[in-house]
């Protein structure tokens, strides 16, 4: 890739990992680069994005490596780890691809990337989309609009390569928001891991009483608190397992919370259960219009 | 209301309480009672119901109980028990008016219902839908279609009231489940109230780290884990208050699980961490469909 041409429009793009967030950053790129190509570990997940031309070409990861101008990592967690220790243990060359991941943890992932060989350059990626269906099946070209895509530069992360990340989030119509690695974790602990252990536990709660007059009984506001629980199950224990002190931090502080909540429905008293509730109910209220 | 004319068609039907509950049972009853009348302490709700002929008449309290055939207590559920004791002082009558409510919480509300004098005819009632947003300008006709409503029988319901309540599901589209009171508040508990708490404390979490960051990343996970945390504040205290056994008790269960899930995230443990998680996964995706 030379420096005139460092633009998105003229990257060999390729994005590994087909599922719906890959599948959907894939389809909103269509038209915006040179070229897509793509891999996925499921031979299905692979023959649909070609069928349905999601990618123009099925690709393997060392082809992958040696002829993309951008790699985007799009599988969970722990798979991201390895294919960035693949790309460790490869040779140095004159190419110098750009490694994005969009990996929903990334402490661990951007200190792998900080141990890549010289010619890579990479960068840290995390939109703050999604859907509890998974599977490229039910990719959508407009998951990323209007959503929130963090950057997580690293040291070693060139402005040229932090432009064509922000170009990648301007193409999918998302906006950046910056942030370390570990602030992001911290974060993400608290606004996406926090709650699908929180909707997961309500889930439980109820199955364990065995009554199935109370499914019955589920109506808008159970199905709601408890969608999260339904997400991909490799996907999230691959997050819980990577950012365990930020989750496990997020819990104390909830537990305290729920405490607190608690104690003002015990006292019976309703002033005080109303001051415990009515701030949540301003700030929920104004949140989302 | 004499006997061959027992049926909902041939009743004056008072509705009080003209919020989204009230407001919307009332436009799904049009056409399937002979009249419709109503009140609310707010004088705008009481306007809009009128400007928008949610209500054929506005009417005074005193006035509904002397002059209505079906009494519909839709008020949060402290107000339903002060209405209840409105109707305990009232003298008797030759009138035989039933009374329903559609309160929250159920085993206060009969208890006051069976003290009732003997003319009345009361039933407890709890449709299984509502949202967050409040107030008669959100009133639907459709909010009730398909949904599970929950009928209280007392031991003094006569079959004509039971059927009369019936017919009032029904004809709003709803679908019965007969419960009694007390197993009632106890599933209430684990599948509404438990849920406000959990996405109450979620709020309250996020809050308490001041970061304004955190609310630019959050999507659509943590508004819908939290959508419930935006409810009206009178009704949730209300509901709290008058089912606080069974919250507490819905309360340690799940508190119970979310040990279960933090220890298995300390573990660090990819088996036992998916062991965990499995069962509520497969559980919520089969659930809503």
């Amino acid at each position: 890739m030379e420096d005139p041409d460092f633009s998105l429009a003229h990257c060999r793009v390729a994005v590994v990992g087909l599922g719906l967030m890959g599948g959907s950053l894939a389809l909103a790129l269509k038209g915006h680069c040179r070229e897509l190509i793509g891999l996925d570990a499921s031979p299905e997940a692979l023959a649909y994005a070609l069928q349905h031309q999601v990618i123009n070409e099925a690709s393997t990861f060392e082809s992958v490596a040696a002829s993309a101008d951008l790699i985007i990592l799009a599988t969970p967690v722990r798979s991201i780890l390895a294919y960035l220790e693949q790309l460790t243990q490869s040779k140095l060359s004159d190419r110098q691809p750009v490694i994005l991941d969009i990996g929903s943890t990334k402490t661990a992932i951007v200190a792998a990337m900080q141990d890549l060989p010289s010619n890579f350059q990479p960068i840290g990626g995390h939109p703050m989309c999604g859907k509890e269906t998974g599977g490229i099946q039910h990719a959508d070209a407009e998951l990323y609009r209007n959503k929130t895509f963090v950057l997580c530069p690293l040291a070693r992360t060139s402005p040229k390569t932090l432009a064509l990340a922000q170009e990648v989030v301007r193409a999918v119509g998302a906006n950046v928001l910056e942030l370390d690695a570990e602030q992001h974790d911290i974060f993400a602990a608290l606004i996406s891991h926090l709650p699908y252990t929180v909707a997961t536990a309500l889930m439980r709660t109820v199955i364990e009483q065995g009554h199935d007059a109370l499914w019955q009984m589920a109506a808008s506001g159970f199905r709601d608190t408890t969608r999260l629980a339904a997400s991909d199950l490799a996907m999230m224990s691959d997050i819980l397992l990577t950012n365990r002190a930020a989750v496990l931090k997020a819990l104390a502080a909830y537990k305290t919370e729920l405490d607190t909540l608690t104690n003002a429905i015990e006292s019976g008293d309703a002033t005080t259960l109303r001051s415990v509730l009515e701030g949540a109910q301003h700030k929920r209220s104004e949140l989302f219009k």
